[in-house]
């Protein structure tokens, strides 16, 4: 079935969506001599198909029903750039059953309800491609899932949202407070109008997921990801952190031992000589370890409409592709099965800490003797005079398990020498 | 054609030939699964089958008569790690000739005579694979031809020589004069007892034919690359560049503008801020401007045993997925086109340039003036008194035709004030 012409119908006209659009029209020629066949966008549901479009929208292409796409035999590729959960679910399992290939840039469905969708696909022979979900126009999915195939992932570590790398790149660099950061990127486009979903971290625990998942050929569930956000990150603890050589960034992170898989997005302090540390503003990276390939890094735009279409456009390539030769494989990730994850209380960290303390003979040997008692060793000290009867003190740990960590704590904020235990942040290891 | 083992037959056990046995063997299982198939290693064609080998390898696998992989029926895939140009060549057209897919890391092959052998393989439905030709482990072959499908390239700019980027690291962060940098890199087998292909460029002007012909769907002559090594690059303009804020590093370029194609390899400075300039030692990034996704870039160990099996094995992989699924579809690269090359004569770039002349007044006065009647205007100049009678100045120009350029240094040269011209560098620009 040497097909002429693909046809495809999306759901949503957003800013992904426009995008995808002006992707297939503009470079339509090569795509067309590449994949041997035109792709012909057919259908695209929107809510208002009155609303004013931007140019090269042909109005008779627009409805607003769902099933003028999901249910037209002509189409044979879905692609949803609509957004939202439960009702798309619902759409693209249609679209399935219906026999379509669908593409997806949805990191929040999939993150909650990939597996289940990818099963739908598999039993009906087609399959779902999500090469947008995360990291935008980077390619990695395909990589994970072809490139690095022979390998045993050991580590992952990304940045995988673009907002909150721009606020800490901000602060770093221009000297910003968290507050000023966020405005400005809100201003430009960076941040939502409610940014919370990125500065507490769930957007980048979504991500997490979908990585991990076919890092580690295991379903994940959200609720195992430890997640803290950056809304405790203080322009302070960015200026001792650069003082130490480090940067701090937000990073999603995920490993497997003999005992599980590790999974967890904070900021980190990482040594300024680690390529993520170069990765600034709006940019993202993923940084893996594979038993055989060694260290890789993927980077590039994270998001924004042309990005985000660049990979979607490749998954209907290649979801093209596959039609034009009926080949119904590479769903994998439908057969994961479940491995343990180890909690982040069992888990070893090195610390970074900030504290005021009272300046008087004998406060930094009991906080010695606290750390000691814990077994939590010292890497790195740093005080300064805060005022008069103040002194700021800044440590970082060697490798401690968190449990014992917070056993240092509490033992520390109980000496009433110490005024404040005012940041908390984890480092990466050198 | 569901089929339980997919067999496999290398020419060559060398360095790649042992990484491929070891990824395939320790990671078996994980092949297995995600294949759905199990590969089996069924000969090994060797010089000389009594040579110790390292530990796994079974005798009864090695064989010394080609004819033991490439006539056996049984075999599906043969994996081409042995090296050399002429000879190799035959043996991998018999290979296709005889219906079988093959999986090769030899760059100086492809460079050469790519074209014709993805040719054989159309003719018989059959595939070339040969991500681990360039950039080793790092994914680059496959998300040029899938992952940035949609796309319209428009840039590439490659360190894709790890001896080159290993030698010019040690330079600019030990302070290590060219020479001393190199013996250190062939002491820890950075760099062959004969480095004349990679010092002079040689190495990573084959690996950018390759990209460059997928990037931009041409044919790639070698003879149209325009290729400088890095021996005349001295520590002396390292620490110049340093000071200017840049980095010195050998790059790969190609570029299509609306007359053609620029190719070209030669060392660059580099902005500090670039990504390309965190890329240090023996590690390689290809850096790609796409019109959709904008700018990505790619990491990674560029050479290795395990590394580069790492991707020979995603390509057998692929390779056994196509042979499972009977898809024999992928060949673009047999329909490419030739497109016109520019000279590097028409082409512009901004310039390094260090230079002695006698102190007396009026020298710069001169130095400009020739600057200035061919039309070449400077961008950042440092002077510093060389000995009593003689000052070294450091000018970088804007960009500039390299025509223009050629007649202002031979101006230059002419002037009775003007002792020597010590180096000349191209620059990226800021």
């Amino acid at each position: 079935m040497d097909r002429k012409v693909i046809r495809v119908g999306m759901l949503g006209l957003g800013t992904v969506g426009s995008g995808v659009l002006q992707v297939l029209t503009q470079n339509g020629e090569e795509i067309t001599g590449k994949l041997g066949s035109r792709l012909e966008v057919k259908k695209i549901v929107v809510r208002d198909v009155s609303k004013k479009r931007g140019v090269g929208v042909d109005p008779s292409l627009l409805t607003d029903k769902p099933e003028d796409v999901l249910d037209d035999p002509e189409i044979d590729i879905v692609v949803e750039v609509m957004g939202g959960v439960e009702e798309t679910r619902h759409l693209i399992t249609r679209a399935l059953e219906n026999g379509k290939y669908v593409v997806t840039a949805n990191k929040d469905l999939l993150a909650q309800y990939g597996a289940d969708l990818l099963q739908v696909a598999g039993a009906h022979g087609k399959n779902i491609y999500y090469e947008a979900s995360v990291g935008g126009g980077i390619p990695l999915i395909r990589p994970l899932k072809r490139c690095l195939a022979a390998n045993r992932i050991l580590s992952l570590r990304g940045i995988i949202n673009g907002t909150t790398n721009y606020i800490l790149t901000q602060m770093s660099r221009e000297g910003k407070e968290f507050e000023e950061a966020l405005s400005e990127a809100q201003a430009k486009g960076f941040a939502e109008a409610d940014p919370s979903s990125d500065l507490e971290g769930r957007d980048a625990s979504y991500k997490l997921a979908i990585l991990a998942s076919l890092a580690f050929s295991s379903r994940i569930n959200l609720a195992d990801i430890y997640v803290e956000g950056i809304s405790e990150v203080k322009l302070r603890d960015i200026r001792y952190a650069a003082e130490l050589g480090y940067a701090v960034k937000l990073l999603a992170m995920a490993e497997e031992n003999d005992h599980g898989l590790k999974l967890r997005v904070h900021p980190v302090l990482i040594p300024l000589t680690h390529p993520l540390a170069a990765v600034s503003n709006e940019f993202n990276a993923i940084f893996l370890n594979g038993d055989a390939v060694g260290e890789v890094m993927f980077y590039g735009r994270g998001a924004g409409s042309l990005p985000t279409a660049s990979a979607v456009c490749a998954d209907i390539i290649d979801a093209a592709r596959n039609i034009k030769h009926q080949v119904e494989n590479g769903i994998v990730e439908a057969t994961f099965g479940e491995k343990p994850v180890i909690p982040i209380a069992e888990q070893v960290s090195c610390f970074y800490l900030r504290l005021k303390a009272k300046d008087q003979p004998g406060v930094f040997a009991s906080l010695a003797t606290a750390f000691g008692d814990a077994r939590v060793s010292l890497d790195m000290i740093i005080q300064k005079r805060s005022d008069a009867e103040t002194a700021e003190i800044v440590l970082v740990t060697h490798g401690v398990s968190e449990g014992s960590f917070g056993q240092a704590i509490a033992e520390i904020k109980a000496m009433p020498a110490i005024k404040s235990i005012n940041s908390i942040l984890r480092v990466m290891e050198r």
